[in-house]
């Protein structure tokens, strides 16, 4: 495959890429044309089609699209003259490709979540886990290749199954170090805690937010879940659907953070700590490993609001 | 009846009051005794029993109890010491004299909130609007007799319905004023914007939050209740449902005030305003009506934070 | 008229504009030029004088000039180099052409404002109002043309006067609704709440911040001018100066959006919510009317902060 | 004189005190009885009366009264009973001794601080302070004797003139310091700065907030005085009015603190520094007088929320 | 041992007590008299010494006291009226009695401590904790008996070790869990990071803020700590230190917490995360072990500002 | 000296500039090429070298280097074609002519400030500033040449000089103006309040934060560089060492400004005032002598968040 961080002027280019973005523009003599951006996983180039013909077949932002074009140089930057194009088909492409992946193994990790389900005591909660992780019609099937975020931490393909297994192993090593704390709840509701973000956020490759996500979003979405969930499963205790619930709600920790209620539990006060913690422990890591520069400060978190130092020292 | 705020030092008094608390506790002999606190609507006196014997008989917290006892001082207050104790039966005693209670007619205000129904356009709307003030076990028989609010604003026996009534009309007023308002949601929306309240806070004379209230919230519940109900309603439009949800969960107009999305439609905004302007200007209205003081200014508002003044002038 | 919309390169073109900036620079080999920013209600165009001689006669800022030149294309934006420049002369130009307008009748919003003065019990509030709307030198004559704000909502010519038509109709509505509001002091403060803003802000085409606004503003600009009006009415009473003063001073609703006071009485409070629901409301309205790009969500205000969504469902 | 403080029980007591509070109650019997606080500079006592008869002569709260009683024990709390009362005449009494009072002299400092008017250059800004200081009816006769708060700082006779001259003198310090600085501009901004204060709170001995210092402030009564009194000097410079005015509406540094405008201008910015040292320091040091503890550490500032240690070490 | 909930009117007591509050007041008649509190860890009483003769002893505040009395009741509450009182001597009294304490062994939670010293890779690092656990004159000595804080979590007897445990624990936990991590500093800044309380806090029983506790605080006592143990390891890091340092400083996560820094390293971050869930977590424990009242809520946490509740469900 | 605002296109230029930034980039066909950044007092200059030979000498970013090249343009900015270059020598150039400087005498300033050690009463505090200021081997070289800060106030050659004697002087004024003030203090941490900075801060042309400065801050350091030398001064007194540290730990005044405690005596407090006063006062100061725009208006602060005014008026 011919990546995009390896185009050079002046070449011709034949090849699958993702388009990002799509716009009809008017020339300023009057001429209908096409300005697009083409995505593969080293990077995006503009694009442009000049002559709207037959050989410019129809598609759509976040489609693949097969092109055909020449390299060229605008205002310093390479842009692509495209002169064909079409749908590119299921086969054609490697998604992997074209998105940033979790460089874990997803299948073994959504497996390694679903062991939880076995060491779960309540019945209920059991039942309410396996609806949902092994029969819901959307959940079972996306959870694995889901992404945890927009653009904050664990937003690529397999992050939301990565950053609910490291929450749910968290909370699993906190489950034993203080009284009172029902493991089964805290499991469970860390194993269900982002999974209103299948809902809130489209697929790869678009990645962005739904309409329920924008007006409701991924807590209140989830709280949902479990109640639907619970609906179905004869006998559910209403208090154990409220307190499962209250984990969900309260996740974020604080009002100003969207939650409506703050942890009163200390089940829910644990998941909203180790959420917190893995995710923002993983921007950080996010950001060393990114990091060339010299020298041990690899810049400003824009998320976290600092400098980001890795510790080496001499 | 004897009122409470009447009681003088040596009186006897045989009289039904609410229980607000019942306490047992233990004297320096070590013998049991009972501590009360007697409420009607002109106020809370102290009782004691000294004496547990057949004469006293089992009653709990909240109860309305008949009690023959005596009128003392005790540390400069007066105190009820009780002889004899037997819960109320219903028709001994007329709820409206131990609790707060609007002085509007509360049939009147939830028939007038009613007919709002047949404006709606929606059949839909209207629909959901039915199952939910007509039919709903709970919310179709307590609605009209709930209060808004433990101690905030409207903490009446009829205050949700005044309140709902009073938010409505000016959503009413209000949508006529401004473009792309969607009346059918904007009046469904307000009409069920503090439906959830019926969950969260039980009811008179108990007026406290429920362990839902507590875990869930009224913006929670109430969401919910919508989409409960949309769910029994064929071919209800789901992005009309999301629209309703919004609104609910957005009524408080910002995440620090416990709603998990901020108001991003024209009829989300016009209700947190409504609901805003309305409760609050309650509180003012209340702390006139309350405030017997000479001078103009009625005293220290601590829900608003403010002094309070009334707009005489000479 | 040749709207700035419709300029093509290679056109020339020959109007009058309104010139937004102005500015004299200096080229690389010591020649001086001017660059400006020509307006009109389509947008804005940048525009050069490299040839400084007689036919570029003498303008500033904000004034309308009538150009001759030529339309180029200079980094990809349109350029006109401009030959001939002189003023304009009033009558050869619609101002209307220029800025933005109300889509309303100014002059009948005024006569509607004015309307309210008659249902005003008191003599001291009537002959105030009168002062004030009928004879003050530049709030009779201005008020109607004025806009509400230089950038956040009603920033138009008689925004002004139709946010105050606004909120004092919501004010009116609101009297009637609780106990203890004193109607005059409402509706006379609603129409006076934003009158210091004739003095804060400049007006069209400028449209921008005087000495005054910057280092007074137009809370303490409001209250002023009822003191001052009032000292010429014959016993107006003291106490009542200092009500209306208040309401102005309040009518931010919290000391950190530059109310020196929070609002202490009904009116003012009422009035804060008045003015607030209306202003934001029509930011809504006018995010909404001016989104023309597919789907339900209009994009992010800024001065909200948010996402914003129209209403409509399938 | 008998101090309050120097009362002992089973004494008759024959003396002025200051009335700071006069309340008609009634007995558990129904007998009308008046309960009184006596205040003198060394704390303050309950009084009742018992018997309203012809020697209980009419007086109101903060007069100062005449009694004659007999000092008895109620509930571990020192009491009057009161037998005789009527109102002091002037001369009678001394008002030092029943409030608190700078231990500085008012007079001199007043002098010192009318001696600033001599240095100033500008004629306007001259004239203007003579006519405040020495003609204005009100503020030429009280300010000496004005406290300059209710409980913050300062909060004693003569505590407005100690503050405003030690604001005017770190005013004269700095006003040399810095380049841009219009010395006659900060000068009398910070002598004008709390003028305000003389409408804002009534005199001692009651020093509360009037009508108007709650619905206005002291911050806006301060510049509409400046107002007024421009408007009395031919040809007073509007900009240069203006820029006091804005001096006075920014000397609280912040909106959240009731500054309607931040400071803009080198010497608005001074003066708010000036007068938020000293006014804090003073706290300080006032604490650090008032304290008889054992140890370093003076206990907590509520106005500064922190604990204070004076600087002794060994 | 009589303990002080088992103290009833009319009895004798013969027993050791911390003394907790000594104050010497003056009655009435002019006569010197002690009023005290006495302490055990079942409570709290008060203590009056009417009678200053030779059997009344000299001794302390935070002294323990071997009183003579005998038990009254004033005002409702018991009270001792001592006539004998002398300074306990060692070895009559167990200070466990007197002060809460941590239910685990202390010495083997500080021998745990001491083991992660074995399994740190750096020697400077090794040598560094081994200087400050096993060789400083006075964390050595007394950092397994300290508490955590005075009045928020592990405010008992062995609090320090405890919670210092816990968090070495949970940060070994995520060393392994996240790529970039120094294990060496992560352990030894968790080991260290309340080191600095044993200087900030006195000892129990008197368990207050020290001079410099107030002064400097935890935070920078323990950043001091580090620096005078690496100055006397020969060619320890200068970076070392410095993160070390870091690590301590920025511990408390953000500057409104009284850190100076905010974390900048994956270790600094992690050591703030399990700091904060561990001291929280603990809160709420503590809360729920408390808590006997009925129900599933145990109360108001004021540290938290939130209710808390049991997850028990039916 | 050729000034870079002088250069113009098509020039040649052999100069001695500071090269502020230095990037290796690779060019679109594969070769290296270096983009540069020279910097002198009148602006900033783009460079670049697109042939590496061994006229051009091996150099660092903050390297003074003396170029020689000619002037092109590029996107309409003027930038440098290199041909030679090589590091300048100490001699060729004078570093005032290559970074903002004080336009007062460092020197002097610098002897001012010494002149104060000699007013210290106390023999510790004197000698523990004779150490620092004149013995003291980074401190006693750097003080009078360094910035006071990256880009706030003083941010120039000889700013941490200017400031730390205004604000001594400041404080001294203050010392005579209250009670209970301990001059020794107040003077000796007005002198060291910012002396953290020479370790904060690198050195000139450099100017940026250090890995100390980043990761302990300035704060922390100055207490620390009073611990290390007190403990070099025989019978130090703990108590002195600690209030002084206490002064410079909390001389931001507010934990959210970086001081791990507030200040709590009133020399920390009359600190934390004078700094502020001092640091921002210049900020409007240097804003204003920089500001040649027409009218009295100087634009917006970014650090300050408003528009500032010059006082004149008319």
């Amino acid at each position: 495959m011919k990546y995009i961080n390896e185009l050079r002027e002046g070449e011709s280019v034949v090849e699958h890429y993702l388009c990002k973005s799509r716009q009809s523009l008017k020339s300023r003599n009057g001429k209908t044309y096409l300005s697009l951006k083409l995505q593969d996983k080293t990077g995006i180039v503009d694009a442009k089609v000049w002559d709207m013909n037959k050989d410019i077949q129809s598609f759509a932002e976040n489609d693949f699209i097969k092109i055909d074009g020449s390299v060229t140089v605008f205002n310093n930057d390479l842009q692509v003259n495209v002169k064909r194009i079409r749908r590119s088909m299921e086969g054609e492409y490697d998604p992997k490709e074209y998105v940033p992946t979790t460089d874990k193994n997803m299948d073994q990790m959504f497996q390694q979540l679903l062991d939880y389900i076995n060491t779960i005591e309540s019945p209920y909660i059991k039942t309410l886990l396996e609806e949902i992780f092994l029969r819901h019609p959307l959940i079972s099937k996306e959870f694995k290749y889901h992404s945890a975020a927009k653009s904050m931490h664990h937003s690529f393909l397999g992050g939301l199954v990565e950053h609910t297994l490291s929450v749910t192993q968290i909370c699993e090593f906190m489950s034993g170090r203080y009284q009172f704390v029902d493991r089964d709840i805290l499991i469970a509701s860390a194993m269900l805690h982002d999974a209103g973000k299948i809902m809130e956020l489209s697929d790869f490759p678009e990645n962005d937010y739904t309409d329920d996500g924008q007006l409701l979003g991924h807590i209140f979405l989830g709280a949902e879940l479990i109640k639907d969930t619970a609906a179905k499963i004869n006998g559910f205790p209403k208090q154990l659907e409220s307190l499962l619930k209250h984990c969900i709600l309260s996740h974020h920790g604080e009002l100003e953070y969207g939650s409506p209620k703050v942890p009163e539990t200390i089940e829910a006060f644990i998941l909203h700590c180790a959420d917190n913690m893995d995710a923002k422990t993983k921007m950080i890591e996010e950001m060393l490993a990114a990091d060339n520069t010299q020298g041990n400060w690899a810049g400003f978190s824009r998320m976290l609001q600092r400098n980001i130092r890795r510790s080496d020292y001499k």
